[in-house]
């Protein structure tokens, strides 16, 4: 497959792109994370998710030490070509460190933010080994 | 109404961070875009999204020059407290410049990125005025 494809893509100076992980089916909005070059072409051609972790400054494969995997089911463009969406089927049902179904559990409640989602799963149990 | 919560949110060293605008009912991802702290605050309090632009280096009031407004239903934090994902409903159905509904229009076939989603209305006459 050829690479012309990852060109269309506006990376910014840092080469990176925001990425926005929607779960297929629920419509929920998961996870926002970074993608470079390597990590969107690894999630092309592995099925799964690959991001930039930019505070460990490595390629990560989501999921990677939690079993809870991202496996892509359509990858979208913006029109500015600077955002990317991923519909993913969320392994686990857990797409959260904290062991919440999505990232986005803080809602804005009047001038607080409150946990609008329960965890799931406690993530001592789920980072054990 | 006391500002605290905007403390909460882990604003990147530019002041911005991205923020995820999905449509009510539909589920659909419109738009990514940023906000700073009195696009958030202002959103708030108007009840209507403004968004940083980047290009221009200004508020802007999104609909503001197509009357495509995003009113806000919900506002949501990530765990890390650097997105924000704003439940909004879209007026006019169009999120997008290119007047379609949603900006993630591309979708990625094989190693080409085709227009998955139809022009809804022509841009000329979105911004005619």
């Amino acid at each position: 497959m050829k690479d012309g494809w990852l060109n269309k893509v506006n990376w910014a100076q840092d080469g990176l792109v925001p990425a926005v992980a929607q779960e297929t089916g629920s419509g929920r909005v998961l996870t926002v994370a970074w993608l470079n070059r390597e990590a969107l072409q690894k999630t092309v051609q592995t099925g799964e998710v690959h991001y930039w972790s930019r505070s460990r400054r490595k390629l990560w494969r989501k999921g990677e030490e939690s079993g809870h995997v991202q496996k892509v089911r359509s990858i979208r463009l913006d029109c500015d070509e600077d955002v990317i969406l991923l519909e993913v089927e969320q392994v686990g049902g857990i797409a959260c460190h904290t062991g919440r179904h999505s990232c986005f559990f803080q809602k804005l409640d009047g001038a607080a933010w409150v946990e609008a989602d329960p965890v799931l799963k406690d993530p001592a149990e789920i980072y054990k080994r």
